[in-house]
């Protein structure tokens, strides 16, 4: 079984990082680095992009399933990627409100993500599917934190405090008495142990990373570690080894650098 | 007279806030929102974007002076611009290290930007040809931070802080007494006042923005206020006129999208 792993950048590392921890599988994995983010851009753009990077992994590399370790294109392109490739697609918005679902007794539910998932409403309307309510929040601050490394800052811990008192002041206003609540970005699992810190007790933290490879290795029946990843990018290998390693929690070998944009196919 | 102002976003709109205040013309704007941030891509990336970018200003919409309002492009990709485009091209890096040239008397300046900026050297490049000797440092928050709205914020002030007493300390160690220090980015001017507070008394803030804008003046020999001005973005219309207002510090009315993807010849 190869498996396909799809993000925008680094931050799908966390996503391939529990997979490794969970399910048998060689893995190809793509950051689209020299278009990131997804977040900032249109539903339009966000698909283009996000299809010729699926196709890239399934009719290039071969996966035979692929996790779209990306909350912004599972939140806006998850149905033109369906339609474009053969084979299982699982998306992180999916996966989370799933999780949601098994977690929540009071049926609602919060969810912290980037500006563009948060306007997408994609959790909302996977939750409503799911027949829970939920209030979203976007936290733009909390991916460059990460990314400078400042998780234990007592900037960050403020940060985190200002947010989760806006969110919860929202779910007041609209009447929830929320459980659980969902990281909807792949970069916040790097921030778990301080957002749990900030969070009321007896509200549940839903690492998105992690319920997707539960979620994988259940729908194909497996469990064990898996082999080794190749991994591509669309730009700056070496930022890619950089900061990715962080991500992956181990050292980044090779990586090798695509151009999804010049072959006009795609 | 026809001045084209590009960025890879909003931020540009510091810069042609100051052309409006200054330098009598007709603007036409391009926002490459579509591919925004340029700050963590590669030279020949950010290259091909903003030579696609600048053919448009020139070639298609008739600007017969470009200003580069991207600290970015003007870093990365300042010489390709020049070879692409049979027009004065003005790019926010000279203008600044210009700028510093003229404020400081130590002839040490300090310099804050994007990471991408500061790992091109570009101000440190500008400031050595001017005699000059400089210190970079990367400050990835003040983006996000401006674009939250948390201008004000003591979470800004704390982590302008942290940033410039790093910053002070890399110019102890090296041996540098600055008088100046130049926002090496076009976000930077909206903390202009917060930047101010920051940093010790007797450094002396350059504000890009201001100084493009009168330098323009000087090239062209001309001041008094400008007429109106034509936006073009490449994605995203809607966040572009809400966002924009912020920067441009007035209602910004049409904004036309633009696509400098598809047609093969750009």
């Amino acid at each position: 079984m190869k498996i396909g792993v799809f993000d925008s950048g680094f931050g799908g590392l966390t996503v391939l990082r529990a997979l490794l921890e969970r399910v048998p599988a060689e893995y190809v994995y793509l950051g689209d680095t020299a278009r990131l983010p997804y977040g900032a851009k249109s539903r339009e753009t966000v698909a283009r992009y996000a299809v010729s990077s699926a196709k890239f992994l399934v009719e290039e590399q071969g996966a035979e399933f692929l996790v779209i370790a990306c909350n912004t294109a599972s939140a806006l392109a998850l149905d033109a990627i369906r339609a474009a490739v053969a084979v299982p697609v699982l998306g992180v918005v999916e996966t989370g409100a799933n999780a949601a679902e098994a977690s929540s007794t009071t049926r609602d539910v919060l969810v912290i993500a980037t500006a563009a998932t948060v306007e997408s409403h994609a959790y909302a309307s996977a939750c409503s599917e799911r027949k829970l309510r939920a209030i979203e929040k976007a936290c733009p601050l909390l991916v460059p934190l990460v990314e400078e490394g400042w998780i234990e800052s007592p900037v960050t811990a403020e940060v985190l405090r200002i947010y989760m008192a806006e969110l919860l002041e929202q779910a007041r206003v609209a009447g929830l008495n929320a459980d659980t609540m969902v990281l909807g970005c792949t970069h916040y699992p790097l921030l778990r142990a301080q957002i749990e810190k900030a969070a009321p007790s007896g509200l549940r933290v839903i690492d998105s990373a992690e319920v997707t490879a539960e979620q994988v290795a259940g729908m194909l029946q497996v469990s064990g570690r898996g082999s080794e990843a190749k991994f591509f990018a669309t730009d700056s290998v070496k930022k890619f080894r950089a900061l990715g390693s962080r991500f992956l929690g181990r050292e980044i070998g090779v990586v090798e650098l695509v151009d999804l944009e010049t072959a006009g196919s795609r």
